[in-house]
């Protein structure tokens, strides 16, 4: 999809390999600490331009510039995270709470919209592209477009005893 | 899709109008107090059945019983919350912070998994139909089928400047 323009601060997930915050997730620092070539470090700093519809002192959201619906808002903690399985991923989500929960209520009572979906992908192979921990908030209405592919992988129908024992086994 | 059995708690979101949770949502306390007829309060207080993955005293993790992908989870907080509109909202998204890390990291480390879609439902919009606050965490491999369409609908393309002001008019 090529390179970000300056004024295109706020996609994501939906870059190429080669898009932005495309450095390979091993190179980047977990530490919390602000990341130069990071596009939502950036819009956190205020080095890049960005629409934001609420803050606070731990989080920001604005709205992401390839919306899926009216009104997509992103979330990410002012502290720079990966994704969740970081060390520091707990405290990142407890950051997020407040702006997440401020932000759905905005979008349902400005849009106004009857509802609100919460995506957030760790890893390549779950559509992550800008490796800053984000929430996309996805404005809903009654009757739209499906938004996930609730069918079943063929690979779902494995006994879940079996999975329960893999993921915990006794004495884990 | 008719009543849930006592051994098939942990499904969500993919249920009829009338299935589990199909209270209506003004019927619902929001005070953080167990509910009687809410199948994850039931699963958190051990009277329903569910293959827990992980817990710590604030949430509680287990496999869903209509898997989308071998391994898709259910994390929710231990006090009662309807969605991210609550007013404790804040307080329950901090709750799950460390059991999502814990599970993400369980899901790929174990499965193993080359990443995991976090997906949360607020309204029925959105498709919530078990109304107490659930992320799920759906294990993802390179190559699989789609989860999310990323298709942007007609009306995403309205002006984001426009939008901006609606949601965040200067001096709000």
């Amino acid at each position: 999809m090529g390179s970000l323009r300056p004024g295109d601060a706020g996609g994501a997930d939906r870059f190429g390999p080669d898009g932005p915050g495309g450095t390979s997730r091993l190179q980047l620092g977990d530490a919390g600490e602000a990341q130069v070539d990071c596009t939502f470090c950036g819009i956190v700093a205020g080095r890049l331009p960005a629409r934001v519809v609420y803050e606070d002192d731990s989080a920001v959201a604005f709205l992401d510039i390839r919306p899926l619906r009216r009104g997509h808002t992103l979330v990410v903690p002012r502290a720079h995270v990966v994704d969740l399985t970081a060390e520091e991923a707990g405290q990142a989500v407890a950051a997020v709470g407040p702006v997440l929960q401020q932000t759905t209520r905005l979008l349902i009572d400005r849009l106004p919209a009857d509802g609100v979906s919460l995506l957030q992908a760790n890893g390549s192979a779950a559509g992550q592209e800008v490796l800053h921990l984000h929430f996309h908030l996805v404005p809903r209405w009654a009757g739209d477009c499906p938004l996930n592919n609730w069918t079943p992988a063929a690979d779902a129908s494995v006994s879940l005893d079996d999975l329960h024992l893999q993921l915990a086994p006794p004495g884990s």
